[in-house]
């Protein structure tokens, strides 16, 4: 089914839901989902909204236009319209470890994942022989360590070359630069494991073992310039015990990473989530 | 803050939500909550909203009539209206076991439950002494086996003299007459000690034990006149091993128990409940 | 390292324990772990204990002699005796669904499954390419309903050209005949997409949706020739709403499904389960 | 049944089962259960092993002597041995919130915590009331912010009178002195509201809103002179969303936290806990 999905945001105030609702019906929209929060704190006003396309009484194009004059302007609303007809594509960067790449290929290929992957990006080849029996193409760019920025140049000209909507480091190991992150904001998800902001930073499962916590994590969050300080989109945690190794935390912790990772994507390809601040509203 | 709380059900239509957030707009309501559910197999529409009193331009005594004539019979809605300036009353019926109870009372005591207690009722005098401690009255009511019907009669004599609105059987062990039930449709509160439908009927703990099962679980649910079939509230699990015995699968499970069912009571008060069929929609 | 695992049932009876200790000790063993439990209705006893053979006095092909001679006889203990210097050989057994194969194949590749699977069977040829950019054979054994005793005379012909020791049923979607079955007693594990017992036989998807349950969940056991009764391995759950649809269920039903299953193969694989009637004590 | 609970600590080192299990064959223990950890960083051996008493050749007052000759000094170990028919003193501190309170109080009502509680200790009044209805003595003891160290005089003189075992502070609020802690080593559990080491000291529910988390916690440890750094018992998460406010957190993280502040006095109660420097084994 075609549908069209908005999202808002925009100061609190009486009247919004009335005004998009109206909006819709106006136009003969049958809504499929609708979402919304008021942040208190904040006096914010967050909106998730779906609907049919087939019958409704604006053309794709017009529908933009229309409800700036007709409900945007009037509460000096931001929003972002999507169109499910078009598949998002989304880059994979990853480096030795196989663990998030296999689980996200996986969804990939049944389909669980609406998703165009143009291109999978290492700095190392092992993992070369299984993407490309997902025929992906995939792209070997080692870490120049004296000269990073030039590698992330040629990173950065592989995305642009590949119209990529939003970057997955799946497990990349490397830290990208503040030049890199600014060209994609709240556009690069990166998965942590930890259970943050416990264990921020590196080798966070030695950590954990070190300090005893009976129970480990992982978090899927959006890149920002601070380390592992982005906004969260979703944590899971696995109980651990005195007899398990640091080996066994990262086992056992993989286990979580992958399936915390592609919770994130899908509720990012889903446009169900709203970032603010370093938080996210998660329409789900 | 005074609050009314808006619940409807209705066949799904367009228009819905437009009609609903536009009459709350013409009166000047601020929406606090707005949740809504379309069961497609059946074509059922579900709406949850809710708004302050306080700026509202209708009376109180005015709404219910009001919004039909404006809204409700347009949509052939089903409807129920409530406010939260009013404290729902709630009968406990305990037998001997005390970690449901003892829950509730605690959740009582500190304010978590926006509820009146007018009374307890057991078929056993074990734990008057702690009810009376937090100034609930205690009715002592034995189960007559020969004439079950009159213990009934004794029961819901004293249930109406306080005009309770629901009951929560907090494990009180005894299986009520369909008359009992059909009393009280969708007002009465189980907590059943499996992973329903697993290990329906007496004695769950030992079945799961039997069965080798590596989790257990509880299930609170609204009664109705098959056994432990009624609407579903909430469910919990916890994970058990080979060398868990029976008893000990009855402790943990406790705790479980009395987590669901707390969980199950404030669903039910704050009106976020909805069951149709053997269903519930629950908007939390 | 070189270790060797031993795993011991007996009627419980006073000095097991000091027993095998005092045999491993006379030997010069290391011990690395050991785990016991008596399941106290049955009067039974399990033992697993597992020690270094670098320095251990006794050779690799004398130990179950000596060990029989010295402790098993006089305790009447059936025991069966590994070491962990020969890789098991798996068999996957697979249909069209991918996300169980794909995430065994995952830890394959990673080294967390210690491991050799020198064949993938299945009745579609779908996921052939994948498997074989793993570099495991694949055969398309396609199911001839008129005539299933032949297919699964090619199916155990292939498993024995192999010297198969387990199967997984990786969603293979078939009922295996009692003649199957019985050649691999305790050494077939499926995977069932519901919390068993609820949910016995096909479409529990639909069942859990129909229901209305809160919470779903899968289940590792081994194949016995009672449908969904075999012992229990492993089980986990994940919590659902009521606005998901079955397909929904499905989905979030496959992240169980295989975490459940590779935990069950990886329990299997180390000789941690020990099965008996109905149930299993798993040395974790 | 009466038991024997004997809890061990040593280097690592050959034929340390084998020595024990022969100890307690020699004369004729039948073993309940035995436990056994290596800590292979420190090269450490831990142990807990349990056994009935009517058959046992030693006399109670006769085994930590006859133990330590036979197999103790040869091993230089650490070790603890406990009776169950001598129920361990457990101390309350609490100040106004219930929820924690509450939950010990179920337990002890019920039998699950097999222990003695001589007395309450709080800075405030309002739980007496209740306290009292389970015929418990409730001391109110006022906080002097002038001059703690006379409160801690008062209540250390309260414990030392009543031979109290070990403290617990359900939801206390004050911190103690380390001049108090070092009276108590590994004997004072505390439940922080927090997934240690995360959101240390106070507040940490306003903290975990702030960083906008998906998963709150609760965490019970020994008290130790570094604040919130103490060996981990026992922890527990709870999944949140962006609506829940601060005071949702509140309500959500109250569950958590009587939970597993229960938790952890059963495995103390139970001598199953063996806290070495920030650590703890369980044996559960």
């Amino acid at each position: 089914m075609d549908k069209a999905i908005l999202i808002i945001q925009c100061k609190d105030q009486k009247g919004i839901v009335s005004a998009v609702s109206a909006f819709l019906y106006a136009h003969q929209g049958n809504i499929l989902e609708i979402d919304q929060h008021v942040d208190q704190e904040l006096g914010m006003f967050f909106m998730r909204a779906s609907w049919e396309l087939e019958s409704f009484g604006l053309a794709k194009d017009e529908i933009k236009t229309v409800f700036e004059q007709q409900v945007g302007n009037q509460f000096q609303m931001q929003f972002q319209l999507y169109f499910n007809d078009r598949k998002p594509k989304m880059a994979l960067f990853v480096s030795k470890q196989s663990h998030c790449l296999f689980d996200i290929l996986s969804r990939y290929y049944s389909g669980q994942f609406d998703v165009e992957i143009p291109l999978v990006i290492s700095n190392h080849k092992d993992l070369k022989r299984v993407v490309e029996a997902f025929r992906i193409p995939f792209h070997y760019v080692p870490m120049d360590k004296e000269n990073k920025a030039d590698t992330e140049q040629q990173q950065i000209a592989l995305l642009e070359s590949h119209d990529v909507d939003f970057v997955v480091l799946a497990r990349y190991m490397q830290i990208l630069s503040g030049d890199f992150i600014r060209k994609y904001p709240n556009k690069i998800i990166n998965i942590h494991h930890s259970f943050l902001p416990a264990f921020v930073g590196a080798k966070p499962y030695h950590a954990a073992y070190e300090r005893g916590v009976k129970i480990i994590g992982a978090t899927a969050h959006y890149v920002t310039e601070e380390l592992d300080a982005g906004p969260i989109i979703e944590q899971d945690v696995a109980r651990v015990r005195h007899h398990n190794t640091v080996s066994d935390l990262v086992q056992m912790g993989q286990d979580i990473e992958k399936v915390v990772l592609s919770k994130a994507i899908k509720y990012h390809l889903e446009n169900k989530v709203y970032p603010f601040g370093n938080k996210t509203v998660i329409f789900y």
